[in-house]
């Protein structure tokens, strides 16, 4: 299945993530979030908190996809670097925002806003805010690149305020279908099937259950009726087979 | 801190991960398992299932990094390429490998393997198996490039085969010291003992936890001198702040 709609690229800036410290939940729950929008993510990458490398996939990344996201590295410590690694991208200054001052002030009162603090209300020039309403301090949208926090509840908080402003195709319908099979057994069959069905994708995804080899089969497709059709010919393959077939959607 | 020891690339192929069906858990797994060998995970992507992907992300990383892993793609069914892209990756063909045809035979019986399992016995020409105690069907290494299965438990196992192949430099060694204040109070001295302590990587990581917001400092160093130097100072700014302080190695 090619999909010409709306792309994006999820850049996940945090050694924390590349240490293995923290295991990364961004990437599951934006691709789910985008793919209500129609928007397929077609790649994530986890880098350093280094500024070379942060630029460079960040200026490689926003010409090849529809929209790029990134998390991590907007807070107000040392190693807080986004911020200023996407205005060197671009080549803007990074300025102090009076809109983002307001809303610091505003929610730590005046004598708490320290210099720390106040670096969160330096956001690249021309950039426009992406709101916080889970601890303040703003993200930031710079043409199609969308700067969030990287912790979980706060860049889900971002992106639900933030997604109107994204422009999607047709959202993707999948439905997954279980057996204890091996994948060896079915590979022809499916081959088949996914030959029969050239506009549907057909994934499979082979697990292990508390000790029993299985594989998850999972279409996708664009509109109901293609994934109703391969999902017929996927089930009637698996019970020939007499296995039990197990459907989610 | 400059790290000077290798460094390693991850590439997690597969349209699950990047769709949110499944959450990953390789990256966090096999940076930790690096890590232990003295290797630094320097970077991972997460791409599709799409040839001139992979292949252009193979070229790519194996130029810069020491040493590249691949997990996904390589089983029996037609969405598994990840093979085909890694021979194509290196300009070599793809051959029976008849190392690999016996371990199949071994495992499921001349009369159990079919051609789709039979595929899994052809590797790139040039490249050395990697054993796969789990399910029998080997990844194999070109190179500094090690194609290892997606299944994590698989994924694990041939990695324990394979470390003792890995030259490693120092292990980085860690502690985690973390408190329920937020970063913006403590930034400007976390800045300081930074500066403090070069050798030394301080990481500042917010959590919210039942509701209350915390920081956990991660100190990062090659030698234990230099880590317990840092963790000193990091834990009497926090005592001096009234904080209780959570240590984790």
């Amino acid at each position: 299945m090619q999909d010409s709609s709306a792309t994006a690229c999820l850049i996940i800036v945090g050694n924390e993530i590349l240490s293995g410290r923290t295991q990364d939940t961004n990437l599951a729950w934006l691709a789910k979030a985008l793919n209500e929008a129609g928007i397929r993510m077609g790649e994530a990458r986890v880098i350093p908190d280094r500024e070379a490398v942060i630029v460079e996939t960040v200026n490689t990344c926003r010409r090849q996809f529809t929209y790029v996201f990134t998390t991590g590295g907007i807070g107000p410590t040392h190693d807080d670097i986004t911020t200023a690694c996407i205005a060197k991208a671009f080549g803007v200054p990074v300025e102090r925002n009076k809109e983002a001052e307001a809303i610091l002030e505003k929610h730590y009162g005046r004598e708490q806003l320290n210099d720390a603090r106040l670096k969160m209300a330096d956001i690249p020039k021309g950039a426009t805010l992406i709101y916080n309403p889970v601890s303040a301090a703003p993200g930031f949208r710079l043409e199609n690149v969308f700067v969030l926090a990287g912790v979980p509840r706060i860049m889900q908080a971002m992106f639900d305020g933030l997604k109107s402003q994204l422009k999607g195709g047709r959202k993707t319908l999948s439905k997954t279908l279980s057996s204890y099979i091996t994948e060896g057994v079915i590979a022809d069959s499916l081959s088949k099937i996914q030959s029969n069905n050239p506009l549907t994708e057909i994934g499979s995804y082979p697990f292990i259950r508390q000790g029993k080899l299985g594989v998850s089969l999972v279409v996708r497709a664009g509109d109901e009726a293609l994934l109703d059709a391969a999902c017929r010919e996927v089930k009637t393959m698996l019970v020939a087979l007499g296995q039990t077939v197990e459907e989610e959607p």
